[in-house]
């Protein structure tokens, strides 16, 4: 299978789908301003002088709703994005 | 029950319903152009090289109307927002 | 009472009302552009690295009409700016 | 009489009127696309340090029709502006 | 054959075609909100100051719809962009 | 005869006529998306700490239609304008 | 001839006609988002702290369609661009 290695300081996602969003206790709001998602991290660039990289695969972690940029590896759905672009990880 | 981390510079903070928010002593006026709001900080980012993180746990903030990300943990409604959107504490 | 910490290099100024602003020789004219208004410092931030404080509690200051953020304490009126939003100190 | 001090990098500035305009040789053209004014620096600020002063008291200069806020002291129109805002020095 | 350059920071990319993208397992969906495309870095820059180069010849990369210049070269078709611009490498 | 100091990174320019301008060899084509202009740097400010002054007085130089403003100093008209405006010098 | 002097980090390139584009083997498709072009360099300006200059004259070069400004000198045209506006040599 082809690995995606992100490049600078981007992180490959894995979204979770709404319907799992629910199971671990955080429900995104319909009426949010600007909703945030929930996905797994898969890969992480090497970051840059100005940014370094604190996000690992594994983590999850929150994002907005127009971070990043979609992809589609094997038939599942992945997102590329900044680290600056991860709100938060959730434990 | 979930714990989410913010990232970097950021802050959870959870909102003080406006019903609260007079009994501090603090009434946000329906006519400002840019009202502020009040809430709590339950969590902080590790800062970035360029932002120290001054704020803490506990902290009662000030932060303005557009500020942040709106997301919700076991049924609560929480903000994810840049220290550098945070106006003042209240003490 | 409550009170409030301007977060960075905000500073916190109650506003000297129109009326008694001709009173200590400046009046802002009608026709101006940009009109700056006229306040006291009441508490300052700490700054940041980029922005050391002068401004200090009690200083008289001149801003912009649209500079900071209303907030309404005790039942009166404050705004939050950065103190790069200050043109002037009166003397 | 009030003195006003300007913040950072600003100048305190007394407009030249149009009519005292031409005395110096200096005519501003109607159909210049931004026209420069006219005027005698009355204070200038303590400078930041990405802005040093070098405008002083008693120095005329010009500067863009649209630079700074317009104040009143004492029944006296004067600008205050950044000193970026400043073209030249007239000597 | 004439022999082209980047420079700074940039690389010449050879685009692969729509055809050939499935069959390395990647898929771009038709509804993603800015399609990432896939190519051959044929030739790199020797980078900035602010920008060294971590991309060399060979690597397969992702990236924008809209990064970079389109050329055209003894027939074939190719991009000059930022190493910015690129998404990720592909293994 | 009143002297202009530009100040900063400024320089103080006299236009050439258009009808001056195809003598020494150089003809801007009506034709072009911003004509560059010719003229004869006057004076010249002290530079700044991110730009040092390469211009010196007497030197022929060509800039942007749209670079700087115009005064008018004993009937004749000048520009003042960033060096960085100036595209070349003419030898 | 008058010798033009491209000030800072900028180039005078002389454009190479459509017609002789092709003979190098490189053609510009006509359906390309934005067409680079190509060129001849004929001065380049001492560069600035922030821009050592790479390119040297006589290097053929491409570059985008809206690059730099351009001017006409004894019957030619050339164009006045800054290198970063250069996307690359051919050799």
């Amino acid at each position: 299978m082809a690995k995606i290695q992100p490049l600078a300081d981007r992180v490959l996602v894995k979204p979770i789908e709404a319907e799992e969003r629910t199971v671990g206790g955080i429900i995104i709001p319909d009426n949010a301003k600007e909703k945030p998602l929930r996905g797994t991290v898969i890969a992480v660039g090497n970051g840059t002088k100005d940014e370094a990289m604190v996000l690992k695969e594994h983590d999850e972690v929150l994002y907005g709703k127009y971070a990043g940029t979609e992809i589609e590896l094997d038939g599942e759905k992945f997102i590329i994005m900044r680290q600056s672009d991860v709100l938060a990880t959730i434990k």
